[in-house]
């Protein structure tokens, strides 16, 4: 075979598909390979057209017909079959080629498959890729971890296929080994708290000021041209405005309420919960999804009829603009928690993130693409070691103007019985961070007392420890 | 040697010593063991007069010297050097011998251990132990895992250390492999849970209330000779009447207020996580530890001034009661929850778990004895299927006066800028597990639309996906 592919795709379904078209189209010569040469096949029949694509039918001639080093994308299914594809092609490579592992693998896995890959001369690249299949073909997000050195010969075909901002491509290294993933990873997490603020906003607009779906629908419209402006702002005002065809009922009252997830915002509670990092925006949307899909629990408390509030209540205040306020401000609560996780896992890991390019390559292609990612990556390019994006000045500003708002809101939604844990655990976050003292020292206390767990006091260094049985005598240093 | 042991401890720290110390006072002969010598003799030497001790200097000794089956007892530190241990006796032992991991070991660990230990036909039985130092010396409340027949030969035992009520012991077996450590976990989980509401409810008292710890103190001291009556009520009377000696200050206000956490609730949340439990109380606790620890981020956030409300409010009641009614309700939650944790693992693991006779089991000993366990224990007993705690008669009337009062001090909390995580996110699951229509739906429509993830419909079976491009068009059954 005389001519060589510059890049490789093995797993060609519609994920792999779309990423080796987006290639091609780029005017890149991509080799193929699929589990069953039959998709492979299919690709070319339909797509032959749109660029130049080296079919292989074994693993052998999908690597013979790339040049070096070899960049090999591999698009399939997380977990054990990404396992089986890197133990058939590793032995088939050689030093410096690079397996690109582009699906959503959990960044401990990466980090185990980039060490083993190493110690045989070998470029593990863990690349974050969102945007669904149309993103996959018109432009994603990428997010590609692994070895620096890799990126020189990966890195300018990715931003190629990437999508832009202005000219510039939604795609940067993110650091070595499981960085990509790992950022990948918080990106979901944090479009589970946005979807779920979201999911209230539209509760409170429904169930306190009474609004049709429809008219829901322009609110978001509205919402959409303003700070909020985004993709998940866009598409919720499509979905209300959908009309169900086979009822005339509004599309959101036609669908099951038991919203369902696929494990990364759960692995991203988790990882936080292992970094000691407080992501409870993203804790409080997984846990909501449980809950809506609870059907035994949900159907006994319809049985046994759990109470709503006794007295009736109005919301004071302007209720859409309130909601406005309260969803803007939970959302940079969320935004700065999720950061705080990626700026956390970077120092653990030794990653040397920089948080304000990961802000400036969610802008286009991926699912939280918004408007206000720009100013958290002005935050971080003026102080990238900022300790939480509440305090730079834009958010303050934000978050202060909308505090009252906020406050409103949650009110609202407690006394008129309306769940909006979102809400209300990024409010709970808010007072709490910026709170003088916080009963955590009656906790110490409390640990002190049953564990002799020690305290810390706040007027002198050391670890104290009280004997609480023999009252009234001094605390000895521990 | 002629005289043989019944059980033997290995690992003679603190716990080690005393849960070897209350096996002797209940008339066991004790072989006693510990990686240095040291400790062995010092155990013997002052306690000796306890009971009958048998102390090795090796491990062969050890096990030489205790009676068939041999029950060997590990109290070491968690993870690797419990391993270490194991890999030292197993060795030594014989067909039907068992070794008792008492640690705080992760159930996923207790899992493979035992069925490595069972495939050399030896029995392996995590059991949890909670109560501290004290309860291991006076009467723990005891959850051991493990093989059902392991507790045939062991149970005696363990059921005399036990703490009692009315005469019962505070052990039982849970289930097969990984059981016991698992509800201790939970109860770990449910202790951090139980500590957070207290914490707010106190911090709620003295910012709204005016009050002092030391009159704090009495309310609770009241408190517990109600409903709320429990281990951890008391002792919380008991650290805030503490006036510390050095400053003449209340002990609680020369306290660092930065919660320390020792892993069990986050790995809690980790395991509700992938059971899909919304175990949200236990959540929201775990990180209003990690938020009072993060030294940067409050500090960042003190020197930015984040603002509080701008409009001042008054509590609309009785706040005193109102405050009980919040932690009696959140406290139900944060159990339902637990209790559904410790449901959903025995499905998924096939244990077998009697959630009853953890309730029942926790009434002494342990750190979360309370009075309300009685109920618990009797909502199970009724109905040991039970979907949630919440519609179980006792707890749905409880709840039902409570909420009102609940959401006054929600309310209070969101106006008056006083962070209570806890309370608010409690009263955000009632109201969803109560809704007739969550906006999980809206969830569904984004998901399908950005990620073509289908959808359930409320009218008729199946998948649907809607072609949303083409709008109007019909959804098609995916």
């Amino acid at each position: 075979m005389s001519q060589k592919a510059q890049i490789g795709v093995t797993g060609l379904a519609v994920m792999g598909r779309n990423l080796a078209r987006n290639f091609a189209r780029h005017g890149h010569t991509v080799a193929l390979h699929n589990r069953s040469y039959g998709r492979t096949k299919e690709l070319v029949e339909e797509f032959g057209h749109e660029g130049t694509f080296l079919p292989a039918e074994t693993a052998e001639q999908f690597v013979a017909s790339l040049e070096r080093p070899r960049r090999v994308v591999i698009m399939v299914k997380a977990g054990p079959a990404t396992d089986a594809v890197i133990d058939e092609f590793a032995p088939l490579l050689e030093e410096g080629d690079m397996l690109i592992d582009a699906g959503n693998a959990h960044y401990a896995d990466t980090r185990r498959r980039e060490a083993a890959l190493k110690a045989k001369g070998l470029h593990f690249v863990g690349a974050g890729v969102s945007g669904g299949e149309e993103g996959a073909l018109h432009g994603p997000s990428i997010m590609p971890g692994g070895p620096k050195e890799s990126y020189e010969a990966l890195g300018p075909l990715l931003e190629d296929i990437a999508a832009k901002v202005d000219g510039e491509p939604c795609c940067v290294h993110v650091g070595p080994d499981g960085a990509g993933h790992f950022v990948k990873m918080v990106h979901n997490g944090i479009e589970y708290a946005d979807m779920q603020l979201i999911a209230e906003a539209y509760d409170l607009l429904r169930r306190v000021g009474g609004h049709s779906p429809a008219e829901i629908a322009e609110i978001f419209k509205g919402w959409n041209e303003g700070r909020l402006g985004s993709y998940l702002i866009e598409i919720t005002a499509e979905v209300l405005k959908q009309v169900d065809a086979a009822t005339g009922k509004a599309f959101v009252d036609v669908v099951a309420d038991a919203a369902e997830q696929k494990g990364t915002g759960r692995w991203t509670v988790q990882a936080a919960l292992d970094l000691g990092v407080p992501v409870s925006g993203i804790a409080e949307s997984v846990f909501a999804r449980a809950l809506s899909g609870g059907k035994d629990e949900r159907a006994a408390a319809a049985e046994a009829g759990l109470p709503g509030p006794s007295a009736g209540a109005e919301h004071s205040g302007d209720l859409v603009a309130d909601v406005e306020q309260a969803l803007f401000a939970s959302k940079i609560v969320a935004y700065a928690q999720g950061f705080q996780q990626i700026q956390a896992a970077s120092k653990e890991y030794g990653w040397d993130i920089d948080p304000g390019a990961m802000a400036k390559i969610w802008r286009a292609g991926c699912i939280i693409r918004a408007k206000f990612l720009d100013f958290i990556k002005q935050a971080y390019d003026k102080k990238p070691d900022l300790a939480t994006l509440l305090v730079d000045q834009y958010f303050l500003d934000a978050v202060s103007g909308a505090q009252d708002a906020w406050r409103r809101v949650v009110v609202t939604a407690a006394q008129q019985g309306i769940p909006a844990p979102g809400f209300a655990s990024a409010l709970a976050y808010y007072d709490g961070l910026r709170a003088e003292r916080l009963p955590a020292a009656l906790i110490q206390g409390q640990r002190d007392f049953f564990g002799a767990h020690t305290y810390q006091r706040v007027d002198k260094p050391g670890s104290f420890h009280t004997l609480w049985a023999a009252e009234g005598r001094p605390e000895v240093d521990a």
